[in-house]
């Protein structure tokens, strides 16, 4: 069986809200974070999740591969769009903005300062500029909601799925009070079926 | 028709090397840099590229979106696969992996450490970290590159075009000297007459 590797709360939560969306037959496993010798690493020897493990034993990783791989598992739903498409590439597009702009380069540095300095003295100014760096890696996004409900097609897409989970942890570092249309995109993430059963599932609820 | 904006050897010229492999009819325009009152800003508010103007004036952003869409345009050939096939995962994942844990964790902090701290003091100790995650960042790819001249299913793919940007840009700042394999793939990359036709079209030659 297809196994989903995650942390409760972590980045993988998208590709597990995604199974919940298409009711995908896919076992959910927790990791241990920051074990060297968690079994996981035998898996996954970079030890980050999500990583998806097919039947053939064939390891998938990176959000941006792994959530249009889950929505291709059943073609044709409202969750991605047809290969070739223009509204594809926009998806694909959003999950690379949301991969690279807002988790890498703004929540890396919040959540892990020590990837970006030796030196500790250095840690609280690292945090300050990365939360400049995600405040201003949300306007676009907020132009774009204050227009549509949805990031694409006005529909509930992968994108979205993925987009939540930041603006949840983007609530948390309190900085979402100058953006009304992302507070709202969370209240309407947090409100669909499959979120809240992910967030069951994951021990959060 | 279709427009391409780049910068001379940017991680913009890894869409320009797919359009000389499948010779798209897409025109290609060079944007300036750091001035926030050129015209592409009306564009591209970001500034950033690489960014695909469409016909219909939709704009694709994001390489990990643009690389596969131009892939797309010629269905069937060697640089992807067909959507649902793991192979397309397995590509679109390293694409997403060089995307955030090549480009956006290491080479942003090397390139713009004013991005990751207001002090100027804390620069070289950003940017000798930094060093220190893309080589952390690269031992995966080495690993892989000793058993196979390229990414995913020995033939040159998108992830291959994307890759070689950053093998170039390695090799720039010093890090290839550990990593064989890699030196062994940038010198493929540099001998492909798409890449030799590309570097001639940005006047890197
Ligand atoms: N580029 C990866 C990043 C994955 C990632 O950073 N995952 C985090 C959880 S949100 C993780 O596993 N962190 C543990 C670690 O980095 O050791 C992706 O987009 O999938
Ligand atoms: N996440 C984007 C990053 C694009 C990016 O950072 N492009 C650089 C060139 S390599 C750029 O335009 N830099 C100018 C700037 O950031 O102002 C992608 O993967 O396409």
């Amino acid at each position: 069986m297809t196994t989903l590797f995650i942390f409760p709360g972590a980045c993988s939560f998208a590709a597990h809200v995604v199974i919940h969306e298409l009711q995908l037959p896919i076992s959910v496993e927790r990791v241990t974070f920051g074990d060297p010798d968690s079994p996981y690493r035998q898996i996954n020897p970079t030890g980050r999740v999500p990583a998806l493990l097919l039947d053939n034993k064939t390891l998938l990783t990176e959000n941006t591969a792994i959530l249009p791989y889950l929505a291709d598992l059943k073609p044709g739903t409202e969750l991605f769009a047809p290969a070739g498409s223009v509204e594809r590439a926009q998806i694909q597009g959003w999950l690379g903005y949301v991969a690279t702009e807002v988790h890498v380069a703004a929540f890396r540095p919040i959540n892990r300062p020590e990837r970006y300095s030796a030196d500790e003295a250095a840690f609280p100014g690292i945090r300050e500029r990365a939360l400049q760096q995600l405040a201003n890696a949300l306007k676009p996004i907020e132009a774009h909601l204050a227009q549509a409900d949805y990031l694409i097609g006005n529909r509930f897409t992968v994108a979205d799925a993925y987009l939540g989970v930041f603006l949840g942890w983007s609530a948390r570092v309190g900085v979402l009070g100058d953006f009304p249309a992302l507070q709202a995109a969370l209240g309407r993430f947090r409100a669909r079926e499959s979120v809240v059963q992910t967030l069951a599932a994951e021990g959060l609820a």
